[in-house]
């Protein structure tokens, strides 16, 4: 019994990286389930018996271990937003705009989805760069939210809006510098 | 001949107006030439004739004179770089994060349409931020690029992509103050 839970926890996961890896490389907007399931080599009703709507495989593919590993706690926060935005903006370099604008397509088309990233994927991201900043800006800082936010919306914005190349080191670097900027004497 | 050429002059306006009417209730990707048509109040002949394509259509309206009086400029650049957030706030407020994302959606379904906008109304914005941006940091300010992308990127991430509510008087003032404010010494 405990043998075939863990073997089907270990499919489960496997199944739900590859909705990550379908979704890094086609967008959501582009993604069948059938490639899922033709990637992962199971069966479409393996897929459908755990996750029966495509919203409940991204959803869940969002929240499994492997959506989160990015977000890396060090006692350098300066040096995790920086590392997180690095890796951010090489995602969003060349195909991975498109990527980006598969997903904003599908935040108009399809409100459902858009509701399963806001709660998983992007709050997740808020939340790991607001503490980030928190933790040197101090909790009481005004602009933690805005700035928060920042980051994420300059980089989607350049590379996915803007279409332009992005130096991921160099864009991360200003970024980083910008976002722990303290506030100006007036504006304390 | 020169009245003619006038009452045509006035009638090219009046239907550029239109499109931009139209793209600002329902957004590009579910704008018709014949909704256009009619709330101009003219036939689709007449449109056709003078912009073959829904992209030429398109890049006339953001091109024409009533599209760029949002950049006004006085000799106070941080008012005019405030005035010109709360009003974008205000447009991307409720509905218009959904037209934000039509015509983010749009970049993704039709790359000729994307680059339309690009060359035109983003790039227009980022000239406009940038000179009043440099007007206070000056010319060779490191990060005026980078700033100048910041405001339309921020408020379009949170109305359109976190489908935040947004107070757009509390929003443009907190983020002009981010764009103005002076890099601390070390990094001069």
């Amino acid at each position: 019994m405990a043998r075939g839970r863990k073997l089907d926890e270990e499919r489960s996961e496997h199944i739900l990286g590859t909705v990550l890896d379908v979704l890094h490389d086609v967008g959501y907007d582009q993604m069948r389930m059938q490639d899922v399931a033709d990637r992962a080599g199971v069966g479409l009703s393996t897929i459908y018996r755990r996750w029966p709507t495509k919203q409940d495989l991204v959803r869940a593919s969002l929240e499994c271990p492997r959506a989160t590993e990015q977000y890396v706690v060090t006692d350098d926060p300066r040096a995790d937003v920086q590392a997180f935005l690095t890796r951010m903006a090489q995602d969003l370099s060349g195909k991975g705009a498109q990527t980006m604008l598969g997903f904003l397509a599908s935040l108009r088309a399809d409100p459902e989805v858009a509701d399963v990233y806001r709660e998983t994927k992007i709050a997740k991201m808020q939340e790991f760069l607001r503490s980030r900043l928190a933790a040197v800006l101090g909790e009481d800082f005004p602009d933690l939210d805005l700035r928060a936010t920042a980051g994420p919306a300059i980089l989607v914005y350049q590379a996915a809006v803007c279409g332009n190349p992005i130096d991921a080191d160099a864009i991360a670097g200003r970024l980083t510098d910008l976002l722990f900027a303290p506030l100006p004497v007036e504006l304390r």
